[in-house]
This record gives structure tokens, sequence and C-alpha cells, in this order.
């Protein structure tokens, strides 16, 4: 039977409902997903697309393609493709927050987020900084954004932040939590026993030897000295421009970037189709699609399904694993 | 006959001198070379690699495999592969700076320069950033540096910076200057007629509309728009973590990163062993290696020679079409 896995379709004007529906016309054999979604938009997407449909009550097994198991979030207005509308951010959030507690509470397995529309959320009058973000607060837990396909995983030491803010971010104490839980999360979500995590440097060249910024010898290095007395297995800190090497990345399970535009450009170059946002640190695994609503192909057919059959696969074995 | 250019080998205890006895083993259609060397340092390199090497004079015609038309720059003291010694600083600048004088005399149409070592050459007692800063302060020019490979051209904003330096040193008049300087580039020396260039953000999504910073709308998005009043092709500010994806590369003929390890992850990745370093801006025209002087290897014949084909192949190409 497999795991079973939220999945939360996302903004309703945008591609996220379309791609639910085209995932469900694939029988599954690794995981019992439910959809947290408008049916009405659902059933819109299906007719756009000209797909079979049928929305079955929630734990309902799906025997056919276009079947979906269904927790019903209604909109408070009906949703047109390609025009976000604010009224329904309280449904986007809802949808959400019923999928995260779900998972908190036990029933689910994993949680797996299409694309939401930020700036319409916060147009709604709701506070909302990422899903990421409100993931952690539910929990009580600090979490790690990472980004992988299948040439590299990137973790980031931080996130959203505007660049003449990062340096200020990158402190010891977050480093070292930050990396506990990438190094944890390789051990016990990906089943890499000895996990071998990059650390990049902030500065050009890591900084050369204090000569371009000394934020690698002040913060990041001690960091990685005291995790190496607990038997972390951490390479760096290395210069961002030659780590990813191909003949290098080889040699790491993961690298960590210290922030957003350092370490995912790469990730993005070498493989943006099968790329998936993973938050570590929770107490359920969460995976996310790695691209946006997608407004001006909504209801087209043709947004590229493969990053929310990735995320899906991805959270089915990392729940599997979990459950052994 | 083709152009004539110099060839400064650089430091001598690293790979410089036997890529150049690499270099020497096959005929060259596209340029005459004059390499800027210690004599003794290139009979040791190919001797370990147990090449043919005979020294011309200055100006002769290469006849035969191993034919190196040299402007000897004599060690201070012998030098020994792996080992920098600060006792030759002064040599490793004179002959980047007797190169560099002769291109400005118009000796020669252009100037390949292998790596050296900056931290050697500071403990040489020699005040030393970089060879573009070189270059660019003896000319009396602004220049801007750009990484290429077959894939993509990126240019800098900035380079070697502390990235909590970053932020401020981002202006509006200095980034008009920059994308003039590659926008003329692209079309002198790339023979691109209307060049495309993406210009990407500072912060993390291009500052997503304020949200995550200001300076793509108050500094980047104002000069972008007065130079394309001036009929530059611009396009962004982008965020950076998109911009290279390959579908969008396509459509640029350059990239301008606003700092170093914002730009140079994708490249490196894409194609280190064919990346050149360019400096934009200057009389003529100077390509570098995209390595360092990767003392590990120097003596092996185990250094890749790559890059130092690829830069003499681009700058033979660039001196001959700005003869046209």
């Amino acid at each position: 039977m497999g795991p079973r896995l939220a999945l939360v379709a996302g903004e309703p004007a945008g591609v996220g409902p379309e791609l639910c529906v085209r995932l469900a016309q694939q029988p599954r054999q690794d995981s019992r997903l439910e959809v947290f979604a408008d049916p009405d938009t659902l059933r819109a997407a299906a007719e756009a697309l000209s797909l079979p449909l049928r929305l079955l009550d929630p734990g309902a097994a799906a025997e056919k393609p276009g079947d979906i198991a269904l927790r019903a979030v209604p909109n408070a207005v009906p949703s047109r493709f390609g025009t976000p509308d604010p009224s329904n951010a309280r449904a986007v959030i809802d949808a959400l927050t019923a999928a995260a507690d779900g998972c908190l509470r036990g029933g689910y397995d994993g949680l797996v987020t299409g694309p939401v529309h930020k700036a319409t959320i916060n147009a709604g009058g709701i506070a909302y900084t990422g899903t990421t973000e409100l993931l952690a607060e539910r929990a009580g837990r600090e979490v790690v954004m990472m980004l992988a396909n299948d040439i590299v995983r990137v973790a980031l030491a931080t996130t959203h932040l505007p660049l003449r803010a990062v340096a200020d971010a990158i402190g010891r104490e977050g480093l070292k939590t930050t990396l506990r839980i990438v190094h944890a999360a390789l051990r016990n979500d990906f089943g890499i026993e000895s996990p071998r995590i990059a650390v990049l440097g902030l500065n050009p060249h890591a900084g050369e030897a204090g000569h371009l910024g000394r934020e690698e010898i002040e913060t990041i290095a001690p960091a990685m000295a005291e995790l190496a007395a607990e038997g972390l297995s951490l390479i760096g800190p290395l210069p961002a421009d030659t780590a990813f090497l191909p003949a290098k990345l080889a040699g790491f399970d993961a690298v960590l970037a210290m922030y957003h535009d350092q370490g995912l450009p790469v990730l993005k170059y070498s493989g943006f189709e099968r790329a998936v946002n993973l938050t570590l640190g929770l107490p359920y695994p969460r995976v996310a699609v790695d691209h946006g609503t997608a407004l001006d192909l909504a209801g087209s057919g043709r947004a590229d399904p493969s990053s929310l059959f990735a995320a899906v696969e991805t959270c089915a074995r990392i729940a599997a694993r979990r459950a052994r």
C-alpha cells in the first residue's frame, strides 16, 4: 500500500491543480495520495486538459486513471486559470495548514506541495513569507531548505534575505544547527550512512585566507571544527565557483551554500525539470515542486509535470524509509 | 601570418611553463606567439614532460614542434615545480608588465596570460590584487572581467570583494560603464551586431518587487533604462537562479552577474576545462586561463592544457577581428 501522502494543489489559478490531475492518470505503487484542493478547480483543470477525473472520498483507493481521493478545501470564489484572486488566499493557506496538521497528527506520512503565489496570499491579508516558514512555525522546529535533483543536493544556510543582510545572518550556532539537520536528513531520509557535506565559504575564493573577508576564519571554520569533533564529515570552507565542478560534486552527498544565489544557479542549470524542494528537520518529510505557479501556462496543459512527479516519488521514498 | 600575441607563462613553480611547452608542440595557423618566461624554467618543464623544446629569438618563426620565440625574463633564483619562491615575484610581475607594455605600444596584437600565485607575489613584497587590475591601471582604462566557455559568457559587475561589501559597490554609473564595455566587446570582439545582455538582480528573486531588497528598483533597473535609451538590448533584472536555465541562456549573448559567486558557479560547472577569462575594455585583447597555478600538478604533465589552448584561440580570433 505504501505511505499515505497529503498533496496540496496550491494556488488554484496556477498550474498546481492540473498537475495533480495529470499525476492521477497513472497508477501509483509507491504511495496513497490524498489531494487537498478545491473540487471545482480540479474539475475545471481536468476539463481544460480533456482528462478523466473522478473525485473520491478521503481515504478511498484510486481504481482507474483520473481517480483522486480528495480533502475538499473550497475556494471562496470561483478561480480562473491565470488570474489569482486574493479572495481565495484563505483557502490556499487552509489547505496547507490542514495537510500539515494532518501530518503532525500522524494521519499522513508525508507532505507534497504544489506552487502557491506569495503576492496573492499577502494581498489577501494573510502574513506569509513562504510555505517552508509556515510549516516550521506550525511544527515548532528549526528547518533547512534543500533543493535536489539527480545531480546535486544543495542546502541553504540562509534563504530569502536581501544580499546585504546575508553576512550578518551567518552565525556559528546557526550553522551548526543547519549542518546537524542536513547530516541527519542525509542519514535518515536518504540512507547515506556517512554523509559528506561540502560547506561553501561566504566570500569569493572562500575569503582567500582572510584577504577577501574573515567570516570563513571566524565563523564557518570554527563551526565546522566543532561538528567534526561530533563526527560529522565536512569539507571546506570551499570556494563556491569551483565546488560545483562535476568531478568535485562526485565526492559530496550535499553542498551547504551560504545563500540563495550562491547555491541555486547550478542546481537549476543542471536539472531544473526534475528538481524538488525539501524541508529538512520537520517531524514528517515535506517535498515541494521547484517551480512557481506558471500563471501563463495554467489551463493550457503545457506545464511540465516532472517536478511534481519527482516530488511525490521523493516524498514516498523518504516516508517509506522512515517507516522501516 | 596572423596576429602577434604575447604569452606570459606566469608563476614558474606552477603549471604555466609546461602548458606553454605543450602549446608549442603543435603548429599554429591563427597567430604568432612570443613567450615571456624564464628560459631555464621552460627547459625544466620540457625535460619533465619529455617534450622537445628549442628557444628562439623574439620574433623568430616556429618551424618545428617545440619551437618557442622567447622574451627571456630571468628568475632571480632557480624555481622548483610545486614550490613558489617569493624571490621570483619580481620576475613574474616584470614579465606581465613587459608584455602589457608591448601590447600598449602596438608591438603585440593581444595578450594571453598563464596563472600566477597571488600570495607568493605579495610575499615577495609587491602590492598586487590581480592581473586584471594591474593591466587596467597600466592602461588607464576601466575594465570588466568576463569568463566564457562554449556555453555561456558571464561578465561581473564586481569581482574580488568580501560579500558584505558587494551591495554598496553596485552603483548606477558603475553599472552603466560596465554594461557599455560589455556591449562594445560583444559587438567588436565577438562580432555580435545586436548583443542581448541578461542583467541579474543583486538580491534573491531579483528582489521580488522590493520585498527582498530595493537595489533592483533603485539602482539596476534605472541604469538599464538609461542604457536602453542609448540602444542597448538588456534583459532583466533577472533572478539569478533561473537566468541560467539552458533554454533562457539561448536567448542571451552574455550575462552580467552582480558578483563573483552569483555568476561563476554555472560557468565553471558547465565547462571548466575550456573556460577562459577575458579582460574587456583594454586597448588590446587580453585572455587568461581560468585556472590557478595547480602547484600539485606542476611538472607532472597531468595538467589539462585546454584552457590555455582556448585562451590563445580566443585571443587570436579577437585580435584578427580587430585588425580588419
